[in-house]
């Protein structure tokens, strides 16, 4: 792994800047294959989004795009994280007036996690986990740095066979995976949870909303609990890293990988081969 | 202000921090006055609690005793701020196993604020925010670094006349100020609001509940909506560094510095000056 920090190489933060102190700032994971990085102008855009959201200045595209192609140096396979932080201030709450303080933009490169082809193909395993997703529609949707929650849910299991977990928020509503956004299949239509109340809107759930309506699918997004997901005939999660991952087994429910889940699949990969919002390494 | 990270000097901390990364982590606010760091016991009691919530080992609290003594160097006035991470760990929610890292320990010391004395005896102005708090009773009371909402709460005014913002839960019920926990005095019961779902459960907050009940002084801990707040006769907020701090006006309603608020407001100073649970510079 390697990092720019404003655009120099860099090992550390100061450690007065808000997004250590309180977690003030926002991130974006990015696949980088096949010389491509997938959905870039959905991520800047998601990027952009969270900035206004939370009143900070958002970053420069262009310089982010120029430092990430620095650091990926003709690698084709690799994931980019940005993380754009409020940067440097005093102690308390109160952001410093944007005259005495800018945002800090750290952009880093990780090796790409090769993920086994059989995550795809056959499906995963996942769980329920019993640490809630808080509500907040201020903050739902946004992929902010606060992050607790889904910390303390992926420590819940440290079982290899078990891929994902899925979060219900304090209602016991069904709202997302640790690290994925959730959709399942019932009577034909696709179904995937409403994340006004919680949850973050990932790209690839977006890719995925774009091409149900594109191709009229049935969809359905709203507010399900488990006796909805049990009665569900096939189950999926999504990220950037991933993509796709049907679930083959949830809790002792099992699933099949089945037509509606395949199809996604298929149009998926095909949208990050050709989505015209990528750009080149 | 002087930070050490692990005892020693530092001025930043890895990029692979998980504090910075996720908000993994937990801090405290240490007010340091008259060569005293004061309810340092209780402060490292609730830094402990925090590291079990969050499943990760608590600092030796000798240690932590004697960086702040290195740090302010015999002032006899000023701030202590700890913060404890997860440490570093790669990309991912999931926490690194205990034995490929350890948690970062930073100590820093500030300025003392010097707040004007006439906010403790004439009262403060303060409003209501619209950022409202998340419930997750899993973090709730935690002094943890996920702090975006007292942040965006924070940023709703810019009124240096305005002290302090109450935030309300998603549900409206008033459970605390920005950076300080509420009480208010009501046919002469002292009431605040119950922390079970979400808010930091402050020292100076449990300090005063500790003398209410010594002092036999009714003491409701509940729910309360904006109607029970405006039919109350005294309101006051505090915190470590300010104490007590009386409501002279909440949006456009008006109060009085009252009895049981100034009986509170000497006794928590006399904690503060004697408690045996502090020590000293």
């Amino acid at each position: 792994m390697q990092h720019l920090l404003n655009g120099d190489n860099a090992t550390a933060v100061g450690l007065q800047d808000r997004g250590l102190q309180y977690g003030d700032g926002l991130f974006e994971t990015i696949a980088v294959r096949a010389g491509r990085l997938e959905f870039w102008h959905r991520h800047v855009k998601r990027l952009r989004l969270g900035c206004q959201r939370l009143d900070m200045a958002a970053p420069d595209e262009q310089l982010l795009l120029a430092e990430a192609r620095r650091l990926l140096h003709d690698r084709s396979e690799a994931v980019i994280k940005l993380i754009v932080t409020r940067g440097e201030g005093g102690r308390g709450y109160r952001a410093p007036e944007s005259a005495h303080t800018s945002p800090n933009r750290i952009v880093s490169v990780y090796d790409w996690p090769g993920y086994p082809a059989g995550n795809e193909t056959g499906g995963i395993v996942a769980r329920y986990c019993t640490t809630p997703l808080g509500i907040n529609p201020l903050l739902a949707g946004v992929k902010h740095l606060n992050r607790l929650e889904q910390v303390m849910a992926r420590s819940e299991w440290d079982d290899k066979e078990i891929h994902e977990g899925l979060m219900a928020d304090v209602h016991g509503h069904i709202v997302e995976g640790t690290m994925s956004n959730l959709f399942f299949v019932r009577d034909g239509t696709l179904h995937s949870p409403d994340l006004s109340n919680c949850g973050v809107a990932g790209i690839v759930r977006d890719v995925i909303l774009d091409l149900a309506r594109a191709a009229n699918i049935p969809l359905e997004i709203g507010r399900f609990n488990r006796g909805d997901i049990n009665g569900a005939e096939e189950l999926f999660v999504s990220n950037s890293l991933i993509g796709v991952w049907p679930l083959r087994q949830l809790e002792q429910r099992h699933y099949r990988v089945g037509p509606l889940t395949r199809q996604i699949i298929a149009a998926v990969n095909a949208a990050r081969r050709n989505d015209a919002g990528h750009e080149t390494v």
